[in-house]
């Protein structure tokens, strides 16, 4: 095993600050960079709430400056996607010869982005199947899951195979306690997770209900599988192949889920920008470039686009 | 012209509420049927309260149970389809040896249902384009517009063109103040008022809106639009040809009209089952017995009744 890896958590939130801390806690060097949360983190560190035993971290390196960072082996990049454009300001500072970026971010499109950005040189996706919150400052609330499968991108798209970087990321994860498994074809991993996420991020927030309300509606769960399907036309027309069952093994899942709210449908309540582009439009786009129109999904993707033009309307409309 | 139809208001809600009271205005002998506005009715008549100048009628004649009703040359049926099931039991009675049925009622397929009701000869269909609201016991709202348009029935489905009877109840109509129009073929007549309730009375209920905010939001209007493409490829399925200009003027008098809330929108805040088979299900039968699936129509109607199933188990959880 190569010397172990020092990680920037850049976006210490629900996701990045669960993963942190995990790693934090089994030994390796971890930096934080907040934002609102700086104060009370550096004065009180971080507690994870988690299902799998609580625990808290005091000290921890919290910055609020990104140029205070020192240089790391890894920055894991744990913003909404949303927020991705302040990257090009933060990862040349804080990345160090090796440059590798882990990306746990849902949707889609970011990674040739990210790969422009100076001092990046291999990046690696987290697929993270995870119900984790933040609940309060410096408090994340880890309610279910926490799988994360690893890929690493490549510029045209094509499959990496199992690399070296993503077996030693893997390695530490799988040290912090993460459930981690690896994927040769990030594609083809980004897709299968758009099977779940288009259809639960989007009818959640659509109708403000929670998983369980989507699966035990039988019209919902109609057009649920209606989207996975879709879901499915799109990858193949990026010549990835997910077998139906797949979808019978999500829906099942969900069955058997503690009923949950998306992330989506948390930005949604707390009026944060959605991340429609990274999870809806890059898809479709995508799939649209090979000449296949994905119907259901441009539909939800108009919905939740008006009901994100609904709620910017009503903060300029209350001053907020 | 032949001797004056009398008519037999069956559902004298917002719709036949108010061509009863024109038509008894003009002269005509009319009958109407209520439910719980009897009382009121009997005692202080109808009251619309009219973009074209308030008026009241007293007293009416008005009854509660159908068999005191006299027998009329024309019923006009102006229940909401979700109650036509209690037509069987009416329209026999009510019904002369005329036995004409003018149904003033969204959507479709009904007229194969009522036309094998006993009594039941002639079926013209009015298809009204009309802002109307029932505000109280007898006191009925009429906010704009009022046109209807008249098409006879033919049980294979095909044009009837102008018929004797269509013409007689024009001029009836006409004569007690409203714009009417014929139209030779009712499928393609009801298709044509699809391509505005389709997209209208889903959408607003859907997100809790008026009219305005549909045309007016960038992506419901598109979502509107590309709904409104369906229904002119459902018409065509059917042998119909509605020109895509027909969108065009629809959306353009949408922006020109007063913001205004569906009947279904309507229907869903005061929690009474949504039409959601006549204006939804009925016409994806008709359009995938022709082999035409209606994508975006199919995925609105799962949607609705997604909004129908809750607003249900609402009432059954509050013990409404």
């Amino acid at each position: 095993m190569n010397k172990s890896f020092s990680y920037a958590i850049i976006g210490t939130g629900a996701v990045g600050g669960y993963y942190g801390s995990l790693l934090q806690r089994s030994g390796k060097e971890v930096h934080f960079l907040l934002h609102s949360d700086f104060d009370h983190v550096k004065r009180h560190g971080l507690t994870i709430a988690s299902k799998d035993g609580d625990f808290a971290l005091f000290p921890v390196n919290a910055y609020a400056n990104p140029y205070d960072l020192p240089r790391c082996d890894v920055a894991i990049v744990a913003l909404k996607a949303t927020a991705n454009g302040i990257l090009p300001n933060i990862l040349p500072s804080v990345l160090n010869e090796k440059g590798i970026v882990l990306l746990l971010q849902n949707g889609f499109g970011q990674e040739e982005l990210i790969s422009a950005i100076g001092g990046v040189k291999t990046i690696v996706a987290g697929l993270c199947f995870i119900c984790t919150t933040k609940t309060g400052p410096g408090l994340i609330c880890h309610q279910d899951y926490g799988s994360v499968t690893l890929s690493q991108y490549r510029n045209d798209n094509g499959p990496c195979g199992i690399t070296q970087v993503m077996q030693h990321l893997a390695a530490d994860l799988a040290a912090a306690g993460v459930s981690v498994d690896m994927h040769p074809d990030l594609v083809d991993a980004r897709w299968r997770k758009l099977v779940w996420n288009i259809p639960f991020s989007g009818l959640t927030t659509l109708f403000q209900i929670d998983t369980a309300h989507v699966v035990n509606s039988l019209p919902l769960q109609r057009l649920a599988r209606d989207l996975m399907l879709e879901v499915v036309e799109g990858a193949f027309a990026l010549g990835r192949s997910i077998p139906e069952f797949f979808i019978d093994k999500m829906i099942k899942n969900t069955q058997k889920m503690h009923p949950y709210f998306p992330s989506m449908k948390l930005d949604f309540d707390a009026r944060k920008p959605l991340e429609l582009d990274a999870m809806y439009n890059k898809p479709l786009e995508a799939a649209a470039a090979r000449g296949k129109r994905l119907t259901r999904i441009a539909m939800l993707y108009e919905e939740l686009s008006f009901l994100q033009e609904k709620s910017i309307s009503l903060q300029q409309n209350t001053g907020e």
